[in-house]
């Protein structure tokens, strides 16, 4: 086994996602938003058996973020500047993107899913299946505990 | 806002694992097994705020694998073989894990967290909150419902 470096780790795009969300503005974190993950011929082998799962993780890139920043302000009332690690922010160090969606249909190379918080055209770096292990019934949220009113995650 | 492309996507690692586990044969997945995740310097800012959280996502890499399949023989029986994306596979397209951890303590830049199933010294992509969005109650595991025995994700 050889010891590779972190500076191997070099992302190519397994997929992309359409989602009709040309602009961050328009982007509704909903579990409601139905859209398809395209998964480039290449990679569809890897699409073996995944059907049988309800809910996927897909880690994908934030490729409209042009910013790597340290802290932000979530949209939530009070506003305050939070470090970023406490959110899920797109101006982040490596605009890594984790969604969990839910599949509704596979046609080939083609995921039908619900739940895309993402622009069209977010290059797709990893799908993995949502195992019990993610299930964290007794989990704790922090900050936003505390925010009111609107679209609370 | 600049349309980067995906090209642009070369992971910076922000911290480091410190699980003890020094060969992969070693790891067990477990939710007891604790640890630290170690974030570089010039990164603590983005802690900020963390404390709050009980749990987190840590998008890191898998350093000692060396291949990227498009299947995988998932250690439970039946012994079958699965798409990659169907399984949590190390060995996988991008060489990305996922790991939620429950997070212990946060002393300045070290956070203690229980929960680990990475090597000793992975490199460390992004920390993100688990949110209320996160939690599938009613989630099916596919091929996994279907394994016997043993230690079971």
């Amino acid at each position: 086994m050889t010891d590779k470096t972190a500076s191997n780790f070099i992302l190519k795009p397994i997929g992309i996602i359409h989602s009709g969300f040309r602009t961050t503005a328009q982007i509704r974190s909903s579990q409601k938003v139905r859209g398809e993950i395209e998964v480039y011929p290449e990679y569809e082998p890897g699409l073996k058996d995944i059907d049988g799962f309800s809910h996927l993780f897909v880690i994908w890139g934030f490729h409209l973020s042009d910013e790597e920043r340290l802290t932000a302000h979530p949209p939530y009332y009070p506003r305050q500047e939070r470090g970023v690690f406490a959110t899920r922010s797109p101006r982040r160090p490596n605009r890594l993107g984790l969604t969990v969606v839910r599949l509704l249909k596979r046609e080939d190379r083609y995921l039908q899913v619900k739940g895309l918080d993402m622009a069209e055209g977010s290059p797709v770096f990893d799908l993995k299946p949502y195992i019990p292990k993610d299930q964290i019934m007794e989990a704790e949220f922090g900050w936003l505990d505390n925010v009111e009113g609107e679209e609370t995650p």
